[in-house]
């Protein structure tokens, strides 16, 4: 049985950025995030994808102990995201969204999935991650991503899912459009005042701040000489810090400071390849490696 | 004598931001970067003002105990700088630039400035800082900050001046447009192997990364609730970590650690209020409660 268990889609990417392009890239949240989460605990992912879907994807999950028995596959074609990163890769710019057998996707939490104490709600319809918590015994933990496209269309719906969850994930644009607060300290405050207990603002190349009502915890990205593709480093970063906080089982403080590392860490194998060839490669040796070396930057003495 | 000599700018400015706007605000960088360097280290001052300049500035210097036996008082206007930020307020606008007896300013080092070990040669034109260099007699650590317009007219001039200085303040745009590189791991390094032995690259609310051969620092900007203007951070920034240099008389890795950390905590007292007022404000007690705050944000545990 998973102990971690994330929704979201699993896609066939075509990416352009300045170090190059990719096309027919594996990509999707559910990919990068349960790529990096199973590296710390059982990972099982819900998500489909279509008939066009090639096996060695499939295969690959399976070598990785992913458990896909939430990964329904559909006649037609894979969810396809096209997509283009210019001068510094902080944002995508969309060119072509085909959302194929993702547009029918009705998330199905297998029974041996129910009773996972870690949930990751990636960035799909509010209305289906309402569902997904429906099916749900009494998890630990449920982290929901967003996007600006659901604060914009339907922001009383995504409240209402946020309402119910413990850990919201978003970038800093989309902190501000759902609170109206420029301020980030404020709007994630505002944000906990609200429902989840952790607020994780990401921040991109410069990291993310995680906002507790007693706590801040300010997870830095790692300084990279090779960046070459931004894309699911939010979904690694996410990934990464849940599947480190079921492994250690707590959300104690120390044990969300050190999450929040990790999950930079992850994001920092992502974004030096296209698609998922970084992160594929990471050790859990690499992992400790950067984690140490990410620390040491932050290693902060007593004031004398 | 001090053991902190800061060349630069005091000045006059008008200043609007979302939160308000501020006329005749005391400014400059001698005069953020000095009033955060002394709060550490003995501090002089090597600037130039007009007959115009407010006496109450003097005597606040006086009372802060920085020397200003450096601060020539010239007939004429005091230099003047009129600007505004938006939005998120990490870029100013400037409206207007009144130079005034800045113009002709040509800085001479008091006799008893001439053996401070720590020296901080503000935004002026190379010419100038080359001027100083050339005065002062063995300094421990020369720091020099610069900005985008001596970057664009006269590159190979700054570059002579960056050849002979320790350490280096820029911000991301101004060191990729100094080396051409756009990944700042890189930028950093070239400029390493061209002068100075530590690179400084602010990064306005995201902190600032310090860089030498062998060690990164992140350095993290505090999470402000209150965010006035940010006018004279990355001089107050330079002024907290030279100061605190100073004071420890080393540039051993653990001190520059330390010292980028006090940087930033000086800064956020800055752009909490308008002009010096939250600066001037902020005793001992207030820098050692936010370092240790701030510390304690960045505080991972090993990776288990």
């Amino acid at each position: 049985m998973p102990s971690v268990v994330l929704i979201g889609s699993v896609a066939l990417d075509n990416v352009t950025t300045p170090a190059g392009e990719r096309e027919n890239a594996l990509g999707g949240s559910a990919t990068f995030s349960s790529y990096a989460a199973n590296l710390f605990a059982p990972t099982g992912i819900v998500a489909v994808v279509g008939s066009d879907f090639p096996a060695e994807h499939i295969e690959a999950f399976r070598q990785r102990d992913i458990d896909i028995s939430g990964l329904a596959i559909e006649d037609g074609p894979t969810f396809r995201w096209t997509g283009v990163y210019d001068g510094d890769m902080a944002q995508a710019k969309t060119l072509d969204t085909q959302l194929g057998v993702f547009a029918d996707f009705k998330p199905v939490v297998p029974a041996s999935f129910l009773d996972a104490p870690f949930v990751f709600l990636g960035n799909i319809h509010p209305d289906l991650q309402m569902d997904v918590l429906d099916q749900l015994a009494n998890p630990k933990l449920v982290a929901l991503d967003t996007m600006n496209y659901w604060i914009d269309s339907m922001p009383a719906r995504l409240k209402q899912v946020i309402e119910r969850v413990d850990l919201l994930f978003l970038n800093d644009a989309e902190a501000r459009a759902l609170t109206g607060q420029h301020n980030l300290f404020r709007a994630a405050h505002e944000l906990i005042a609200n429902g989840p207990e952790i607020v994780v603002i990401k921040r991109g190349e410069h990291g993310a701040s995680v906002y507790t009502q007693r706590e801040t915890i300010l997870a830095p990205a790692l300084p990279l000489k090779r960046f070459k593709d931004p894309t699911g480093a939010g979904d690694t970063f996410a990934g990464g810090m849940i599947g480190y906080l079921a492994a250690h089982g707590t959300l104690e403080a120390d044990t969300l400071r050190n999450a929040a590392l990790v999950g930079s860490v992850m994001a920092s194998f992502t974004v030096e390849e296209f698609s998922v060839d970084g992160l594929a490669r990471a050790t859990r040796d690499d992992v400790q490696r950067r984690y140490d070396y990410l620390r040491k930057m932050v290693a902060f003495g007593p004031l004398c």
